[in-house]
């Protein structure tokens, strides 16, 4: 890695999935003084002009950064930021490409199992005989931002980071990417175990993201408030556990209490997924369901309450993404 | 009973919930010649006029029956039959009150569990001191029937009954009211276990009705061809079937296999519940799902499937009657 003397992180760093998650926390490394650059689409005209607009419960600012709108453009980058929806994870081959030399380190924000694999395969693919999975970390965003209009991106709560190598314990690189985070004044752990922190991600988003769409729109109130939903909420994070478990992540049995009280006082919250099937996109159904429901069937573990809900979901996405419901 | 020296039943029956099931049964008798009433709302009018025209793959009559528009004309009979949505339940004590005398039978045909018990809840409160549930029996109908227009009855397929006394094995009179429906050209079997007819209703009842709603419309074709669906069906089945054999109804293993290959060729059959839900009608969400789960988890039995399709179709027919969802 590009690092100086006293350890900072001084290399080039390309944010591809730049949307409201990917451009706050690309934009607010660029206010710390980072070399960031971001790959954007719908925002490119209106950050162009304005730069990039954030209204944060930490703190408004306007910023002008540079932008680009295809890999090509942004070219080779120290660091490979990963912000874009796992459902566009078909696109790695083609955005590392143009944007990896055989020592850059992509770091996915995503949510969900079977990122960091497929971004390893782009990168195994790309540069034959150099380690891939090496160079690829994962990241747990604790996170409530959404981008209303092009280059405005509204950051209302959280922005915590959870930070781990794909590879094995924590090292001096992972802290040096912390940094990053840290420098960009969000909170970031820096964890030895990416299976430890996806999986405990997973308890919430599992049952938040998936009844948001799966049960009627039931957003997290709905569900805390619906004896037999809450119930449903409950069995499918010992399920998730269960099958955490089975695949070597430790998580504690009093986590599920731990996501039950933090549910208690978040009202009428809907999920990213909820949001992503009113606003009629395409869901992280494999990524958020279906890969830790392989997971637990290859290990074993017994979780119908997932399979249920993984199946309900993705036929309600495929419907919806075939326009057979509105 | 009211019957004739040769043991054919003779009394006076009255239908309540003359729908696109109680009216056929109903009618069918009456043609056969037995002195049936109907209590009709909204085909009323037209069944004045014109009398029900049965439009059946056995063969199409109209006939002019007796039909009156409340439970108060209609009168005392001596068999009621019951062809309402278990929805309209809280509607017995008043039905039976002016349809029933001390020694009037009541059998139900409506789906699910719970319906002989709310039956002879409301016998009990009637006639106190009359033992009520053996004036109780219990059918399950398979048949495909819709109502298309007010007074018409579209017969498509099926109309076999399994007929069962709700306090124990048939006896002589479960056998003169079975020739009823004989008589009436419809296989009637005499089942000396309520429980055991019941459940195995529900064997196939469960997956396909509940998911019909619980998985974005899933007719049963769109069931039988995911293979994630697929595996939720068989799963319900094999928690029905664990629900069933601890409440003492013996359904055997092989009867999955054979509610599979019952359904592969169904094609694109939509449930009671799905038309339902379709239609805007309240569903049977709690005879279906809600009082199988109950019994369930009152023997000890583990259905965590079945109670996420509970949780889930409960909160999609509240939010529906509600004006929430179209």
């Amino acid at each position: 890695m590009s690092t100086t003397s006293s350890g900072k992180f001084r290399g080039r760093i390309g944010v591809i999935g730049a949307g409201a998650l990917g451009a706050l926390y690309g934009v607010r490394m660029a206010r710390a003084g980072s070399n960031v650059h971001l790959l954007a689409r719908s925002d490119y005209d209106a950050v162009r002009e304005h730069g990039y607009r954030i209204r944060s419960w930490q703190g408004d600012f306007d910023l002008r950064v540079p932008v680009c709108t295809d890999a090509q453009s942004l070219g080779p980058c120290d660091l490979v930021l990963v912000g874009m929806k796992a459902t566009e994870n078909g696109a790695f081959p083609e955005l590392l490409r143009h944007t990896c030399h055989e020592s850059t380190v992509v770091l996915t924000l995503q949510n969900g199992l079977g990122n960091e694999d497929a971004i390893a395969a782009a990168l195994e693919t790309l540069h034959p005989g150099v380690p891939a999975r090496e160079r690829v970390l994962g990241a747990v965003a604790f996170l409530c931002s959404t981008r209303p209009e092009p280059g405005l991106i509204r950051h209302t709560d959280h922005g915590r980071i959870r930070l781990a190598e794909l590879t094995g314990p924590a090292t001096e690189r992972t802290h040096q990417l912390a940094q990053l985070f840290i420098d960009a004044d969000f909170p970031c752990e820096v964890s030895d175990s990416i299976g430890l922190i996806r999986w405990e991600k997973l308890m919430w988003n599992v049952p938040f993201n998936g009844l948001g769409v799966g049960a009627g729109h039931a957003h997290a109130e709905a569900v805390m408030r619906d004896p037999e939903l809450r119930a449903v909420a409950h069995r499918l994070m010992m399920e998730v556990r269960a099958a955490a478990n089975a695949c070597g992540a430790p998580v504690p049995e009093s986590f599920i209490q731990r996501m039950f009280d933090a549910t208690e006082t978040i009202g009428a919250y809907r999920s990213s997924m909820q949001l992503d099937y009113e606003a009629g996109r395409p869901l992280e159904v494999e990524a958020i369901l279906g890969e830790p429901l392989r997971r637990a069937r290859a290990a074993g573990v017994d979780t119908p309450t997932l399979a249920m809900l993984y199946a309900v979901v993705r036929r309600l996405d495929r419907r919806r993404q075939a326009g057979e419901i509105e």
